[in-house]
């Protein structure tokens, strides 16, 4: 049941391939504000071909949900409900950090797998999540492949950190670098109160990949944005670093700075853990990399600092969507539907970028295995010459990603978040 | 020129107390979401009434700029400048942290103030902030008074902390509410992705009140917000606060805290400077309550956890305001106008609340004296009786603050901010 043989069944006969079963679908890995909107792509999609999928099975927690037989049937969900997917944050199903083993060294809970989708007919699989789910997706391709069981599977891509390979970018970006580059300019406004400010050092998701911190550059077009920003794709200097700031505070009396959280320095140690804070009792402290700036910036230089951290917000700000990313992301999901009732299998949902003015994108599909565990990361023609901030190039890619406003649906000033009834089957 | 004597002259002929000359408006202290909506209220408003008011004359950074004659004149700007004014956060001519000295002892600054007023021809004074720039506005009524200058002087009323005397509410506050509230159902839900999760603190504005911190229990009404509600009206109890955690976090395997930066303890020491951390370089860490609360749950309780501080996002999120809050900002603005223009002098604008379903406002004028340097606190019949959150009455009371979306003006998926012209008069 390889791809190729796929392909030739089709060639022949399009509704021999076709199974008829059920579709699983699962989300994992960490939370994105539109990882739902693509939930809401695929059931929307997959309950409209009911000659092949008899209902859509939602995994709790990830795989562990196949694993637990913990599941949610979409077929016995309120419609609203499932319309709320498209304004939903984190993960309506559930997340999970599970990494299968090699089904040669330990098959348990691949065995276990088989008799569940057997159990519930399980002829469609999509597993929505970054890298690792990417792999997870992979390897149970390769094992339903080994075992002879029919079964067509496909991976649709999210991550705020827009670090898969092979797709222009990964739903998910858009609205986060949408919050931060608005967040930013809030910040830049708000400091421009006083004629004597402080510096600001703002910390910005992405351990390996700069994307999101770069996305803080946007902020400028608007006039409002960050003077310095330093990404993990440079390595990071603590005496240039401190020469970039007293040259902008100079001149503004002020200076709002966005940071990685994992930039490292030249040694390949993240600055998050070089330094040893301890508190009063002697214990290590997990501090941020931006309080730490904040405090060597006050302590070094003399210069009245914060630090700010954006947290969780950043990949949950579900009322300041990108309505571009919620787009793809309804996109990629029902694409990965159509995609699997095509007979195409072990491969990933991508996003091809035809043009960025107008902006125009395509779907295709690329090889799991090609996509699971690399990270993309930020290419050097993007970064400025003076490696603390981003350039023209970047700014072409990026600000095609954060258009358009998703209003959130709100009752009483407060947002509605889907809530499934978990009942059985 | 008392309050008295003006409402007698109005008896007797209403044009005869109208002064014809210039206004000055300048905002003060901690910028909020919402100000710039009131200087739109003050601007649009005064530039309607010629007859009397023949410029609208702005402070750059508060009651500096007009010591520095550091002006903005409005008619000189663009409308749509002005009218961006509903859509910009910060403090768009600029705030101050000045205090005024007793012109009885040093009256340096009032004759400074009182030759710019007269080669101005200063005759509407508008000076907007929270307690400290009513005690500024106060005393500049009270000099001009005692030299029987012409002008009449109202204080216009902002901020996020909700704290001034004698208003119902304050303008600034429904839009940090609405934020707040929201904000921590998207974070409540992102942490639903895991089914064993952390303990989130989160830090929120408010030195000495707590209505900020309050507005996180707002979320709860979605059915996704904090367990646990910590304010500084409550003197806190660390042992007390690590009991809530523990029987939190047994029944649901996380547990989301709202915790106001000013808690203290019995003694009156705010939490975020009893403990002593120190960097490796025996520096002291100027670390949130937040950080320090989430050190000792991981450290004391061995649960995981994090914090999130909101910091100045909080009162700068332009992008989620509350259209019923920068309405009432604008009208605040308006109502201040129209009641120098009748006369009225000495006095700060406040908001009355008629009724809360359907809710329901009418605006009114207090004495500026007694809106000066009080602040107003939660009262403990809206604290819950095991005084870690709070109940009905305050639900009742905050949730009409944060109704309506002020749809932010956006381009190219960036908000868009006033920009003036500093021009020369």
């Amino acid at each position: 049941m390889k791809f190729g043989i796929i392909i030739k069944k089709y060639m022949e006969d399009e509704d021999m391939l076709k199974l008829k079963g059920n579709l699983l679908y699962g989300q994992s890995g960490g939370p994105t504000s539109v990882i739902n909107a693509s939930a809401y792509g695929v059931i929307s999609e997959a309950l409209k071909h009911h000659q092949y999928i008899d209902e859509v099975i939602c995994m709790r927690h990830g795989i562990k949900g196949a694993l637990n037989e913990d599941f949610i049937f979409m077929s016995k969900q309120d419609q609203e409900q499932i319309e709320l997917l498209k304004h939903t944050p984190g993960s309506a199903f559930g997340s999970v950090r599970h990494k299968l083993k090699d089904f040669k060294e330990d098959d348990t809970d691949y065995i276990r797998l088989l008799y569940i989708f057997k159990k519930y007919n399980i002829r469609y699989f999509l597993y929505n999540g970054g890298n690792d789910s990417m792999d997870t997706c992979a390897k149970i391709a390769d094992y339903m492949n080994q075992i002879d069981y029919d079964c067509y599977i496909i991976g649709v891509p999210k991550t705020i950190d827009n670090d898969l390979p092979l797709t222009d970018h990964t739903p998910g970006y858009g609205s986060a670098a949408k919050f931060i580059a608005n967040t930013m300019m809030e910040i830049s406004y708000d400091m421009l109160a006083y004629p004597k400010g402080k510096v600001t050092v703002v910390e910005i998701m992405g351990r390996h990949a700069g994307w999101l911190t770069a996305a803080a550059e946007l902020a400028n077009i608007s006039g409002f944005g960050p003077d310095l920003i330093y990404l993990p794709e440079v390595p990071f200097n603590i005496e240039q670093f401190k020469e970039d700031v007293k040259k902008v505070y100079k001149a503004k009396m002020q200076c709002l700075i966005a940071v990685s959280e994992g930039i490292m320095n030249e040694e390949g140690i993240f600055i998050s853990s070089s330094s040893g804070l301890k508190d009063a009792f002697g214990h290590f402290q997990l501090g941020g990399v931006s309080s730490k700036l904040a405090s060597t910036i006050a302590t070094d230089l003399g210069i009245p600092s914060r630090s700010v951290e954006f947290g969780s917000t950043q990949r949950a700000a579900s009322h300041i969507q990108s309505l571009t990313d919620v787009n793809e992301a309804i996109e990629v999901g029902r694409f990965a539907v159509r995609s699997l009732l095509e007979g195409k299998t072990d491969l990933m949902v991508t996003i091809q970028r035809i043009s960025s003015s107008p902006y125009e994108v395509e779907y295709t599909l690329q090889p799991l295995m090609a996509c699971a565990n690399v990270e993309k990361t930020i290419p050097l023609e993007m970064i400025n010459s003076t490696l603390n901030g981003v350039n023209e190039k970047f700014i072409e890619y990026a600000l095609p990603l954060i258009q358009g406003e998703n209003q959130p649906k709100y009752k009483d000033g407060l947002q509605q978040f889907t809530k499934f009834k978990f009942q059985e089957y």
